[in-house]
């Protein structure tokens, strides 16, 4: 254990570093530039950084950049699908050291016991994973989760130092309009951080909404509301995930002027883009690529985020600063060549951390549900009838209601291929309860067979579409027996499944085989079902989370968001 | 009481603010930018900033300009010569709403209960007035200080949530070297924030000096240290006061892309200057002629010291931010108009505020010494000898170790006007040791008479200098009889004096009082005695600081300060 002497007496060159970045190009966040210069460790901090610092252990840079240890702001580290500790590894491979994550897919499905699960199992890794209370659990009275999240829970949650403060809150119109209950919510936290989550809201509603101490926001889409709310004091958390990518259209308001009030986030990454693109390191360069100054970039992923988030011990290649170092071989493609947490280089050590008593608690294995008849996806319609249609938008997680006349065979709707429009189902999987929502969806191209999950944002229960009812009662009914999972089922068999054992939202094992195994999926649903979406899982998962507009169901039935009601399927 | 509820509803125009304050142009710290909107105030906070906020209390702004309240991370209040209570008010009426105050003056006289005094005397204030702990009380040993701000003293100031870290670490030499008794002082504060002060530090000095975690610095004369200490992680905080003027030299490094690097401080603010110039408000006009942008100028003394300090309920003209508000005429003279401080107009009231109950506690009457005897300052001197002179530099608080040759006449000095070679000493005024320290210092020019003060930076013991030996016993005695003040005597008599009751350093007076008094001391000092210094009790107050190159001069007699010992007056 190395004390603040020791610390002092490495800077001022009267003891030897215990490592030495020998040769190095240090990105200074606080001045923008590139310096050459040593850097000198002690213990788990910086001690100096200059000219001529030597010691026993030397990594002989030859000009190779130092950065600060890279920081997500917000990360869902269950979209990933994999165990919280594999991700974490995933992650730290990719420069990054510390992250902000909302646990709220697991809070909705096990609530404390699920955030218990992420942070005994971020518990004693390199990388540092702090959390923010989910503030919106459920999201909506309008579907059933496993949990709920009150006042009662987030006092408990936040005396945990781990836990920085009060998850995006979501639901914008509840604070504009003072609802009680989230303001009770909001007062819990008026001392720590607030992240927000307001989309496309401006004007005396954003002032509203800011002025409940909201100081950040990740769903700008233009760069006019990037300005209205960066003006209004919001940090803006600019996002490039899997799900939502906005920083092609933002990447302009960022200058070096303004460098200060914006991070980077990647919010929902999925398992495929992890191995096909990275994490933080990729949307450095992508940032790059659109025009962002690298340096700049890259204080956006370091020093701003810990800024905001109080980590007053990170960010910087400076002394005194934790030694939470990524090194990389340029500052276009941002290849990371090595990282450092704590003052050790750790890239060599994960595969064993990894897999280390990695566990899977019974408590999380919930499926309180019985599997159903082959049936029970049929739609019972005598004749021609004019039913809701939940209409998909190319690329975007909004939805378009419609309303179309459909036909029932002997009193019963059979999916309409010729016409795309398929049934979705919706299987309560908490309570016991059998409740079933039954939908109709265009936009799948489902020729044949079905698809299922156990990720349904933001409840997660058992959503399946199909071409086939009866597959999609054996989609639903595998999910069951895996106690989690994705399906993909034809002819009454199942044809492929992934495994999601943790909730039904994360399986076991490693990285590559998660996400070979969900292309594959995709793969199957695309040439043997006729899908014609790249990633059908991930659209499906969308379609029961009934707060994005315009039309949605849930285990209660086909939800209007705009009407913040169930509503029949048939008019 | 308003409640958030209130003031969401406020913000999104359910309900009438509290105060509107219509038509302004509101300086935002975030875009850089002025920007034309009503700013709406719901109890002590910003609900809303935008057009067409209204309700019955209105304050028509006509285009003037809307300011974050002004904050100074970095005064000692005790340099104003000030009650505390009459300083707030001072600085109140200059647009200030927060100062972050270094109490080390008093400290060094009276120990926790000058400190309790500050933060009792300015409590329940319009202006927020927050402390850091002193850190190097006394300032050397090579000095009699009143009292000892040890580690013990440190644990029960930094307990306070108004004692917000560890002041000016001045004593930087012994942090490179790792003195493990200010290293156990760091630690108790490591968790808060510590100030540094590190004049001309560079290199690895400077790397461990900053790796003991001291994050600011306000001791930058040239932009080259300015430069290195901001890469190496430092807020540079530019001061320009009354003693040290660094914003004409620093003013070339300061730019918008680094804006968030700076604070604009004023360290020491003489009464006299607080009368004829101001306080931020004075310098915010200096930047500004010097070409700093008046937006990122004004960013420097809001937004950024409340970040440093982590103050995070203000600095920002935003909804959610705390209504500490001043309205500028001009963003050229910056005018004030109005200062409004948690939602409420502040500057009627404060004359009243400032007479309230104002006392002067008899603990902080502090003068255990007792008269000293006409002949107690005359130096014996047999024939001619080399002596140890402090020679003054011109507009600087240094001075030069000069060696002149002195005469005794019938065994003592008499001081030689010719040759500007005067008297000095320095009377130990806590312990009742009587000890005093004699010296000889160039460059006050009195042609007769004597001046003394009970402000003797850092310990505050009684110092006088002289062209006669018996007047400077009439000064000090006068200054003991007063319990501390500053005094001119000639002839015998004292001329003139400004009692300074409170631990010697301040007044009961108002500020107008003290400021005119001062500057007739002053004035007499020069029409009367002939000193050729435009204020020679500044000067003075310096004189005995030993931790200042080169020579001084403290109870303990002459002292080197390069070589950190008391010498012999005579080679």
């Amino acid at each position: 254990m190395k004390t603040l002497a020791d610390r002092i007496a490495v800077a001022a060159k009267r003891a030897a570093p215990d490592l030495v970045l020998k040769g190095a190009r240090v990105i200074n966040v606080f001045s923008h530039e590139v310096i050459k210069a040593d850097v000198a460790i002690c213990g788990e901090f910086i001690a100096g950084v200059g000219p001529d610092y030597s010691g026993e252990r030397v990594l002989e840079l030859d000009g190779a950049f130092v950065s600060p240890g890279l920081i997500d702001a917000h990360i869902h580290m269950e979209s990933s699908m994999l165990h919280p500790r594999r991700l974490a590894c995933a992650l730290l491979r990719c420069g990054t050291t510390t992250i902000i994550a909302d646990p709220h897919e697991i809070a909705n499905v096990a609530g404390l016991k699920g955030i218990d699960f992420m942070l005994r199992e971020t518990t004693g890794l390199p990388l540092d994973v702090f959390f923010m209370a989910p503030s919106c659990v459920p999201a909506s009275p309008l579907e059933t989760s496993g949990a709920v999240i009150g006042p009662a829970e987030l006092k408990y949650l936040a005396q945990n130092p781990r836990i920085l403060g009060l998850a995006e809150v979501m639901n914008y119109p509840g604070i504009v309009a003072g609802s009680q209950e989230l303001l009770e919510k909001i007062e819990i936290f008026s001392e720590k951080i607030i992240d927000g989550h307001c989309p496309g809201l401006g004007g005396e509603g954003l002032q509203g909404y800011i002025s409940a101490g909201i100081r950040s926001d990740h769903e700008c889409t233009t760069t006019e509301e990037v300005i209205e709310k960066l003006r209004s004091g919001m940090v803006i958390m600019i996002r490039e995930g899997s799900v939502a990518k906005n920083l092609q259209d933002l990447a302009p308001a960022v200058n070096s002027e303004r460098a200060g009030r914006f991070c980077l986030v990647s919010d929902d990454l999925h398992p495929q883009d992890i191995v096909g693109m990275g994490h933080l390191n990729h949307i450095l360069k992508k940032a790059t690529v659109l025009g962002i100054d690298p340096v700049v970039a890259v204080k956006l992923v370091t020093l701003n985020p810990a800024n905001f988030y109080r980590l007053h011990d990170r960010g910087a290649v400076a002394p005194g600063y934790r030694a939470d170092l990524v090194i990389f071989e340029d500052l276009g493609e941002f290849k990371v060549r090595s990282v450092i947490k704590n003052g050790r280089p750790v890239l060599e050590e994960l595969d064993q951390i990894e897999e280390l008593d990695l566990t899977c608690p019974d408590e999380l294995n919930i499926m309180e549900c019985s599997p159903v008849p082959p049936n029970a996806f049929s739609i019972p319609c005598e004749g021609k009838k004019r039913a809701r249609l939940i209409e998909l938008v190319d690329r975007q997680i909004i939805t378009k209601a419609a309303i179309e006349e459909i036909k029932g065979v002997q009193g019963l709707f059979k999916p309409d291929i010729e016409r795309d429009i398929l049934t979705i189902a919706v299987v309560e999987r908490y309570k016991g309860s059998g409740r079933t929502g039954l939908g109709l969806v265009r936009g799948f191209g489902l020729k044949r067979g079905a698809i299922g999950a156990s990720i349904a944002h933001d409840s997660h229960n058992i959503v399946t579409v199909g071409a086939d009812a009866i597959d999609m009662a054996v989609a639903a009914n595998e999910i069951m027996r895996m106690k989690g999972g994705l399906v993909v089922a034809e002819g009454g068999s199942v044809i492929k499944r992934l495994p999601l054992p943790i909730g039904g939202l994360m399986s076991m094992e490693p990285l590559g085989d998660v996400s070979r195994l969900l292309v594959s999926l995709c793969k199957e649903a695309r040439a043997r079902l006729g899908c014609t979406l790249e990633d059908p899982f991930m659209v499906l998962s969308f379609l029961a989370l009934p707060v994005i507009p315009e039309l949605r169901v849930t285990d209660l039935g086909m939800v209007d968001v705009n009407e913040f009601k169930v509503v029949s399927l048939f008019l």
